[in-house]
């Protein structure tokens, strides 16, 4: 059975530092057997997007020659581990809020480019990144075929269904949330409901990797709230960190008699495809 | 703010028994101003799909000659509360698991025919029941506009996606649900995740109302197995009843409260409707 873990990280204002941090949770998690490690939305740096910052668009890296991916490659290898990397892409005139996925043997899967793009207080992600244009990518990887979305993306039914009529074994969402400083909500059980939620409709276990701690960049500053969890295929959480610890989670997957479950219980055979085209619009209330 | 309350109901073999309890179950939700109750899929009855049988089909009453449901517009009327009404319907050749609403004067605001047929030991539905054709729909009351599935519909995300676009101020969903006999699940937890999910995901509350206990017809029985329970906007579980209390819960709602969030939130504004036409497909892995 292939196993699974997310790391759950306090980012630093250095690169390299963050580098370092993420070859450690690789090496540990590879001393534990983990097939696959899942890391956090951004992890190279601070969340940037907490403010509008021309400077920050120096960040991006082109995919075919970008430091960060070409480490993480070798990373793969070294040890025998599926990385799906999350990294702010620089391609031609645009930028994306992109992820590429290395194989154990350091094989480059594909490049994911995030779908939904958040913007707000904090989240001011519409600045930066471009509308994905990938659609949803299903990674068929040596340990199963990872749906994987980005962040925001987990906060819509639609990408995990996509992802689970793509042939999904697992979903996965790197993210960076927390703190809505100008709203009066604290959304950690919110954020876990809806993914919960994409983890029992779809029968298939869940990863969602987040930051943690207080973040400030010039006058702003907000706190991610951790949280990270995993969830089985009924939307159960199985394993969770806390909104401050640092550290990795980990669960084996038997991906057969999860299809098996999956199939049995018949909501893939009993869609009304015929009925859904409304999803397809934006609002269905005035027409 | 409206008041919503779900009936909890153990279910007789004697249709009047049936009737008799859910007259008791709305003249008490009068009482407690309640401006709209949810009771049970199909709760004249035993759930009579548990078996394939012929006889059953007599159970079924067309809409307009309907004495189930003469009987409940009278009951909205006089209790002055919104009632969905969820009744077995022949119409035709066909015959449907169908629901109509009375508002609080009794008028009749419309047919739902459940979208979502299962089938499957216990759950022989199909055998019964041709797919509805008239599409999700939300029903716009006194108290507020009500997006309505039945029971299996609730499996499926697309539900309660469509109903939200359709303007769905709350989510409801009468059901009948217990033991798989042969399978060896307990989908109570998973149940009520996929419909957590949905209330999250669409920020909007929810009430599931099921049915309890055990029913033995023929040589066939199962345990319903309750658990009704009302979910806020962010999918968090507000009022449940255990898996054997008979009773009623209910909940005042701010929904323009609510659609503030549903607005500041901004899922709807960022819902990429140009990447969601895999939605459409039954399977989109071999294409």
């Amino acid at each position: 059975m292939p196993r699974f873990a997310l790391a759950q990280m306090n980012m630093s204002s250095i690169y390299e530092e963050n580098i370092a941090k993420a070859d450690y949770f690789i090496e540990k998690a590879s001393k534990e057997h983990v097939d696959c490690l899942l890391l956090p939305e951004l992890f190279t740096r601070l969340y940037f997007c907490q403010i509008e910052d021309y400077e920050s668009f120096s960040y991006a890296e082109e995919r075919s020659n970008s430091k960060t991916l070409k480490h993480f490659q070798k990373m793969a290898e070294r040890f025998q581990i599926v990385l799906p990397i999350s990294f702010f892409e620089k391609a031609g005139n645009c930028f994306f809020n992109s992820l590429v996925v290395f194989d154990k043997d350091g094989k480059d899967l594909g490049l994911y480019r995030k779908s939904h793009i958040p913007t707000g207080a904090c989240y001011e992600e519409k600045f930066y990144f471009a509308e994905g244009d990938t659609g949803f990518k299903v990674f068929h990887s040596s340990c199963g075929n990872l749906g994987i979305g980005i962040c925001w993306d987990q906060w819509f039914p639609e990408t995990a269904r996509i992802l689970a009529l793509k042939g999904a074994d697992i979903l996965m969402f790197p993210t960076a949330i927390g703190s809505e400083p100008i709203l009066p909500f604290d959304s950690m059980k919110h954020w876990q409901n809806v993914m919960r939620g994409h983890a029992s409709a779809n029968i298939m276990p869940l990863l969602a990797a987040n930051r943690f701690g207080k973040e400030s960049i010039g006058d702003s500053s907000m706190i991610f709230y951790g949280s990270s969890f995993i969830a089985d295929e009924h939307g159960e959480i199985v394993s969770s960190f806390n909104r401050e610890e640092e550290g990795l989670l980990y669960k084996d997957f038997d991906f057969q008699k999860i299809a098996n479950e999956r199939q049995t219980w018949g909501v893939f055979r009993d869609r009304r495809i015929d009925l859904y085209s409304p999803i397809l619009k934006k609002d269905d209330t005035s027409i």
